[in-house]
């Protein structure tokens, strides 16, 4: 069994890890922290979890670093980045779940995130945790940046197309809703029920932290500068990220064309499913799953546009269920192992 | 007092037009027709109306001659046509909600909704019904189209850009968010409680009804031929519509410089609202009302891009408010009779 | 115009009062306090609300005293206490929404509410703002004592057969059901978007602070000591109160006389509507308005026990609304004046 | 492999049990029937269910004999009774969730049903498939009448008091709140999104067919007829049931020692958690699960009131969770096979 450890695991990302990595066979929860919580019973604050033994314990790494050897890293910025550097230099591994290990520019992570990185060095280390792009990388990391939600959604449904020839890559543009979850646990008042309930908003326009971290990624792919337009959205529902993606193509194609060329490249991925002709992805045929649903459409008459639509599970293929199947492929552990729960309906 | 009547009255949008009229202090509402409910009180298909008096009478054209002068017509396409020549005939107004008589041209018509049309001489006559464009025309008219939710939702967002020479008319991408109303109130599978609830998904993806309509209005507007692409969502929520709208620059044009085109243009308008720099609309902000809030934002790397938000009730200023403003404007009563009520929080 | 003031405007009763009064054709609404948003616009917290030139005040009790005739108070109880007994001493009218002087008796208040009732005298001259119970005293009063929420819903249920030999009174178990508005807007993880959807739980039960008030009118209109049972729950919705009410028949009654009482009760009662036999309330069909829908079922088998349903919209029959109606009654205005707007469906 | 077969698997019911038995070690879904979607793929019905291999086939008894073992039948009452004595006759096992074989009486039966009971021998033969209660019975029977979910809740809530003499079996209340999927799957205007959403209302007051099933089991576990009130209501939300339980004690007794009762009653059960004292069942807690929460609380004033709180999801412990529960126990499986995930948060 191996022996892990979720820091930070009082909001959803870290309970909804828990509640995987509690049904994985190969693994053992050997301890939860949580500042806020230290003391009291996991169970108090997941009510769906009643176990009273397992309790949360104050992050103290050397009383940690004894119990396990894979780290989960649920923190907020900025804590993370100290925290992965002494358990890296400890000799542990760390699934970082946070945006700290994402960016692969000190400078642009200072400019998103308004804070400098002090573990520049590190930063190539680590490997984006996206195992449809990365599977070989990530099978001998020893620190995995752990995706974003949106990001997740977004790479996932441009990564077919963005590295051949035929896309514009100049006219990306993603347009995203998500569930509340992703809001995070912390109290405030536009995350309360009777303000989200019954509306739906824009917001973060330009300015959203995960903007360059697709655009990162997209610029890997196609090896060169990419520039999205990126608008997240708020939903009044718990979990999901459906992103309609736009882009035009730099040559006529038909669609069966492209479809073809999805089913390909997700062909032998355990987690990605390309629907068929017609088939809209919807976030409840992914809800508590770590599947990606993807459908692909085409619009004519301002040239030749693709619209590309991809559901995820925002806490899961889009957080927890990413970092599971990131151990998985790390310690050679069945790929699936521990996700595969299908969807509920409703 | 104006007697109306309202034809094709059990759905969700002949219940909202019911109750907006009801409460207006000019009409009188004199018949409510409705094929399937025909002499069962009102109050039994809506809950919240508890006037046992009105009865939902059957479609018979000629008693309802004798009853009103004005008819608002809440009836599938198809049906519609014929109602709308019948008592234009006979020397009624009428202000149509369905589709029929939207489109100028019989032929896009023909393709969209698989029917011919039978009144194309008819079509030069009706106007369509969107106040804030077509103002002096609705005045002095016979038949009013009244005009589709997502096209309310989609036209003020782009009409005070679209006519000036600097944005590309050939870039138009409009993404919508709709609650479930829009669905309307007949029952099928797919807009049952538990397949909407906790769910988004995109439909339609460019074969949407609403897209010609779009299309015809932002042409007139540009005196050129425009193509847009549409992309409607479904949301789990009772009302409301965002459209998230994207469109490219000609030119560099600062931020504040269209923000103030948008506030000069609408500056008169009673039902506009131009919300200030960075503020989101949100759909609960203007759920229950007949306003539209809009924002405008920028994102410059792929060029310049607008990004222009807006928001409406699609049971109100997307369907029975404009309606009512119509009648409003038809009659020379004060424009807001009727429609003051502000939005609920929450 | 009568001049009135909100003090404590920033939550959801104060922004359904605000949003009530500016509909009132005799009211001015002369300024609106709050502590944490002095300064700001009133439309920085209602997004619906988009007049700019209000703007929240400091609690000055003196400047305000200049301002209005009329105060609504929507404080936290203790500071509700002393600000009702300042204004009162310098000749204002108070409309209390707080608990504070609700409940007759010193000695329960301290018991309930965990701090002494420094002005007991006032209690006696408080009226309970219950208009159809003290229509007569709201008439003459200066201090009324707003009611609320889960009691409106209790005892205009109740109110028609408490009074009556025939119910035994040691056998009421109310068992309501209420959205999450009625937990305020001041942040905290249980009233959180995703802690509250899809979700309903039981809570504060035997020791929810509505029971005293509940007991104590009860106690009144029966002139006997009446103890109920009271749960409350929280629903996954904005708004609505529910209420099941289970009480036994002393003697062997048919259900058409018991609803003929009801029906007399409230013959004349512009807000409360008995639905008709075997028409089920919904919060749905009363949210947004100050309407009271009450229908009563029976059982036998357990002797003979009635079961009789009540919906109000908690913050407007529950809340604000009924705050409007006392003023309406108190300035001999018509007493459904800004009351009328009917609920929405959906 | 133990290879079943489901009749009747395309509503909420049917769906579930799919996606448990699918993830069940030692089954083999084996065929699933549909008359409506016949020859359509599975997953065409539960998009989250992507096999494209499953498909539904018409309900031809004879030709599904030779498929399975173990029958799971998700059909309407009155076809649920043939079909169970067909199979009953060819020496198959069945597992009923309709509930025509619920009740032991057929007058009742038919009393509550409006249909005769045409295999009343087999009544006596069926098992009531609560494991908590008639585990032994369950392991040796051949035809299980799986529960309604109304009754689980209800029967686990009260099952630890009833046999004992200190409660008043006169005055037993149940208010349960249950979510929207228990109104099955064909559409119907109730329980279309708009309608449901934002809106509770209370239904079947004293005629709910799972009256006399309550009746029945909490009559045979007193060994004395018991008459309940009983009342359901629909809630905005897809799953869960919490029935709010009111009882009274015949004697005094601490709330502590009937806490213990519970805990000792249930101390082996698998799926059963009786709460700390003061924690309050949610919806949530046990959505997605298996588990029953409960909780007990103590009123005084009335005499002596016990009000019981429990919580399921209705389609799994409420439906087919409890179905596989009963399989676990017919075939000797491990009573927690594929039933032990647990409730996500959110």
């Amino acid at each position: 069994m191996l022996n892990v450890a979720i820091l930070g695991g009082s909001g959803y990302t870290g309970g909804e890890l828990l509640r995987l990595l509690c049904g994985h066979p190969q693994v053992n929860v050997a301890a939860v922290t949580s500042e806020r919580f230290a003391g009291s019973p996991v169970s108090d604050s997941f009510l769906g979890f009643r176990d009273p033994a397992l309790k949360f314990e104050p992050l103290h790494l050397k009383t940690l670093m004894k119990k396990a050897d894979l780290f989960f890293l649920c923190l907020p910025h900025k804590t993370s980045q100290k925290s992965v550097a002494s358990l890296h230099r400890a000799g542990k591994k760390v699934i970082d779940l946070s945006a700290d290990y994402r960016l692969k520019s000190a400078r642009i992570y200072k400019k998103w995130y308004n804070t400098p990185h002090l573990y520049s060095n590190l930063l190539k280390k680590a490997v984006y945790g996206l195992p449809e792009i990365y599977r070989n990388e990530i099978r001998k990391a020893s620190i995995i940046a752990n995706p974003g939600c949106y990001p997740v959604s977004a790479l996932l449904g441009l990564s077919p197309v963005i590295g051949k020839g035929f896309i514009d890559r100049n006219t990306i543009i993603i347009d995203s809703k998500s569930g509340t979850s992703g809001a995070g646990r912390t109290p405030a008042q536009p995350f309360m029920f009777c303000e989200v309930n019954e509306s739906v908003k824009a917001y973060a326009i330009t300015v959203h932290r995960h903007t360059p971290e697709i655009q990162q990624e997209l610029s890997f792919l196609s090896q060169k500068k990419v520039t999205i337009i990126f608008t997240p959205h708020l939903m009044p529902m718990d979990r999901g990220i459906l992103s309609t993606i736009y882009v035009r193509l730099n040559r006529k194609m038909p669609l069966s064309n492209v479809q073809k060329l999805y089913r390909d490249f997700y062909r032998n991925e355990p987690f990605v499913r390309v629907l068929g002709n017609g088939i809209y992805p919807t976030t409840k045929a992914v809800k508590g799953t770590n599947f990606c649903d993807i459908s692909v459409f085409k619009h004519e008459g301002q040239g030749q546009t693709l619209i590309i639509v991809s559901a995820i599970d925002n806490l899961i293929k889009g957080a927890s269920g990413s970092a599971v199947h990131n151990m998985n492929i790390m310690y050679g552990f069945q790929e699936t192992a521990g996700l595969l729960s299908s969807s509920p309906s409703p």
